[in-house]
């Protein structure tokens, strides 16, 4: 079985459980206080251009969504998200334990824009009961999203100019944000990120690292008190150093970028062969995700040797499938899978 | 200004406030454990045909909601809930507020069927990653429906079948229940309302109160410690026996019901009027609450002497508002609408 | 029965009952935006010498100090209170429900001192591992506190200090605030309250009305978006003029004062009683609830025909028990307690 | 310089690193279904004799806490905890902030008794305002305690007994349970545990993994939908099957045990070198923590070439300061501390 459901079935890039091996024995303090950890620290700001930017290193991506938000957000107030969007779906209702209302706007292609977060405040500040209803107080999206596609600069600028006027913090998920960087299409540096956004977080667990992911903060309200919050949601983790070094090893000669490409490259070899094939696909996918239709037959054949993940039904007899890559991938196996495709296709 | 806009505009029918005069020096135990709300308590028995329900009474319906809802739910589960319905809409995020999502089943008229239920469970169920999603622990609907409709016996028994089958809640929110079983096409009793849910609350404010709901439940397992929950949320109230003296009062010559058919009564009237007059309605409500679709001007003509609640935009011209009638609706201030009808519409 | 268990036995102070009968019929709009609460506010404004204070009305007391702490607290932080403090002990734990901690400071006699506030602080900030303790982000006494005492302005001008040194806010629970600002001894006004502290609340359901507290917002920080936090927290009253009625009414000749004068006075006569037989009382309360301490006999005796409540064992055979007066503390009942206690001391 | 100062100085014992390592290219599902995952269950069930047990692997301790006891209470409920505890003192509030009051009680030595148990729940269930206070719902205990020292299997027989009598979880927080398992005192086995306890955890971050801790739940009521409390709480790692890699490993071979033999060992000839220079202690403790009570020369002298943790300052002169073993000490560090001793003391 050669699997390509998701982008977290091996454990570490061989640079960083290189890293991890030989720091093993080292003697550090606890609690992401380490000198790993300093070192990934600057070398993220140096790569966000943000040389006063807060770092703080997580476990997990559902625990950064929880912990911002619940730093961000008064007790009345929801984080809007695309419909699809990951805190909305797949956390089992994270943010609402933390008392928070998910405001899910209607995104067929899982986008947000500035216009739906536009229109939504003036519904909501528009309307006499205001005060009855749960106040927006940040925008949520993901980079790459839940469905592989990008924003282009221009898109997070009006996002951002939208959340300015009514006074909403703008949060990127980045759970895969090597595979946005690494994409083609894809404009924005983590410079832009870093100016556009109050705060992002570059996903490690998706990207390379057997876990962590770094939140980077920009705004002064926010980053306010943080470790305490880390503490208090379960995310401070004891030998933090483990997230110093795997940062520090990721943003060290550009392996970062590197896992991205790698897997971009293989996913769009994927996205390819499924075309050549006359395939459709649910969306236009130019990262390491990829979403094509399938029939109930083609896919019980695919499945006796590759693992994917099912997406959704499209109607009777067709299903979107999702195909996913990462620094793991193997050339190999994804000619592996081309050639079943040219048989079973 | 004669005022439509909403069932609260007043203070107490004159039964309540008159026994609240008469008992007012009296000197009693705080926090309902008073004479009169045991006799409240033992006639709201009577009238659900359940001498063993558990009984509370509480200050206000957000409150009883979030209590009720709170107590009922273990912190992976949601509420499931009518697009429309109050805790969705209109408390201010308070159910999340507690940790808890509200699954919202699109439900153009506002009503919950059994087969939107079930077909959500499966959803949830059949999903392979449904650990990572919410689970449906509830089902909440309001009767009358936030917009003035009616759940019919038959309807509730199906509800109950499907909240039996996937472990689910049923509890009713019964903000104005007096008007629903006053209601002509109404052919649900207390006693059926008690064997068909979990809970449900007997609404005071609405109905001709200062303030109060009486939460009754049914289920074991909800009713277990719950002053507890009633005082840790800020329900408790220290001058108790002023809600056991409303509702000893509405529960007695059957005030209750009389309040209702009074107000659904001149709720007709008024819809009958604009309907003679062509008028298309948003909702086909039995109850005391009617949403005639008006255009600008008649709005503006009749909101000169007539306050009413904006409702929802229908077309460029026309907007749906709202008219409420009450136990304190006087008959000649609805003469007085109608004679306008004639002279604007 | 003479109840002197609590100050809320009866219903309303007879000028308010008697404003609630005149106003019953009016039509207002709802949730206090009406012209009674209007009233209200700008005469507890005036009052307070605080023109541009936000002044919100709640239900009830447990309510109130819930939905201010939640408001004031960010997650990691918690509210520092005396032992005996009422969020401290009888609440059921509403505050912790809303996610924050209460930090309780020992105070044999139930009050806070500066210096207790100063030294706790220390401790937090001077301990390497602060990130893993709850912050103190609030300080909360009450005035008179739980066992009847009062701060003088020194003390409060001492504990306004401290609180700006470690950036803490300052909230006064004000259930019997009436009874302190009566008391002899007091050297505080509204106007010393409302400069100290960040809000403080002003009680009615203790001091004559059917039910509601006044909260005053200094603070700006504070007082942003409230409403929307009174409705989450179930504590937007739909009919709201009855809170506007009761409150224009207490703030109307003075009533309010004089209310604690009454109550007071009657309590002294209770103490004197008791002192003239030699009881020792567990505090020196100058106000409306007072601590004799009594054997079982006497308690026994006494229980016969009169209400008290149980407040502490003190030794094998002496107990200390609550005697409280309020607004409605008719003097002959207290005649026939003090012959009581001729008889039974 | 040597740290003594914690037990999570370094990386992975080498037998787990080894593991990782040889395990890292593998392919397996994520979110602990990988069959490593099932191998470490099996082996732990096998060790507690307890072949049904539930056995789910979290991270870290304070998210293990903070999930169980958020999952174990209702609303109104709270964990009773010894003073000291360390859900009590060292989670930022993270009980709290899942709405729950920690109970607190006071315990000299950091030990809760049957005894205590007992006379604080008579406390509460005999106030006649009980349900104005937080209901106890849970015991929580750690083993070893957060100074070091063990219960008996006669004491935790108690302990289960009032739990039983008053409807109690009792839960045991194992962050250092081999340790405890190891120190010669011992007379509780793994099996012990499950038989006593309604859940337990078996400490790994503090005994030789890189993360990760073993919850072993025996209670029906807890078990049921726990993954779902998991993921919810930010608990659920992707790359579960390290968890289930480096348990597989802890106990193979009785590698746990021998780990907490090591730590142990090394922690007496510290003690024992301690006391031959007539040294006193804060606590008496038989297991990898050692409290030394030390005048501010020596321990500014010792704190040139050795970490150790500040822990409670005993007098003017002298502090009690914390001396920790792990699995990774080495015994030659630990001669260079005792020639220091030598020299310094």
């Amino acid at each position: 079985m050669i699997r390509f459901e998701c982008d977290y079935t091996e454990g570490a890039a061989p640079e960083l459980l290189q890293r991890l091996i030989e720091t093993n024995y080292e003697q550090t303090p606890g609690y992401s206080e380490d000198c790993y950890c300093d070192s990934a620290r600057e070398k993220i700001r140096a790569a966000c251009d943000a040389p006063d930017a807060a770092v703080h290193f997580l476990v997990g991506g559902t625990q950064t969504n929880t912990t911002l938000l619940s730093a961000a957000l008064r007790p009345h107030q929801g984080a809007i998200s695309p419909s699809g969007g990951h805190i909305s779906v797949h956390e089992s209702g994270a943010i609402e334990n933390t008392g928070h209302k998910v405001l899910v706007l209607p995104a067929a292609d899982g986008k947000l824009t500035a216009d739906m977060v536009d229109s939504f405040c003036h519904s909501h500040w528009d309307d006499p009961t205001f005060e009855h209803m749960v106040q927006p107080g940040l925008v949520y999206i993901s980079l790459p999203t839940e469905n592989g596609l990008l924003y282009s600069k221009g898109e997070l600028e009006s996002l951002r100019k939208v959340c300015d006027k009514w006074e909403l913090y703008l949060y990127v998920d980045g759970a895969r944000l090597g595979c946005a960087l690494a994409a083609e299409e894809n404009d924005l540096t983590l410079a832009d990120l870093y100016r556009l956004t109050d705060a992002f977080y570059i996903g490690g667990t998706k990207m390379g690292a057997l876990f962590g992911e770094a939140l980077v903060i920009r705004s002064d309200a926010l980053r306010r008190d943080f470790r305490y919050l880390i503490k208090q949601r379960g995310g401070l983790l004891a030998k933090g150093r483990l997230l110093g070094v795997q940062f520090d090893t990721l943003f060290t000669d550009d392996l970062y970028l590197r896992i991205g490409r790698h897997a971009v490259t293989q996913a769009l070899r994927i996205r390819d062969a499924f075309r050549a094939h006359g395939c459709e696909f649910l969306y236009d996918s130019p990262t390491n995700q990829q979403f094509p239709i399938l029939t109930g037959e083609v896919l019980a054949e695919l499945g006796k040797d590759f693992a994917y993940s099912p997406w959704e039904k499209v109607d009777e007899n067709r299903t979107a499938v999702r195909f996913c890559t990462s620094w793991a991938t193997k050339a190999e196996d994804v000619d592996t899978l081309i050639a079943a495709l040219d048989r079973v296709l």
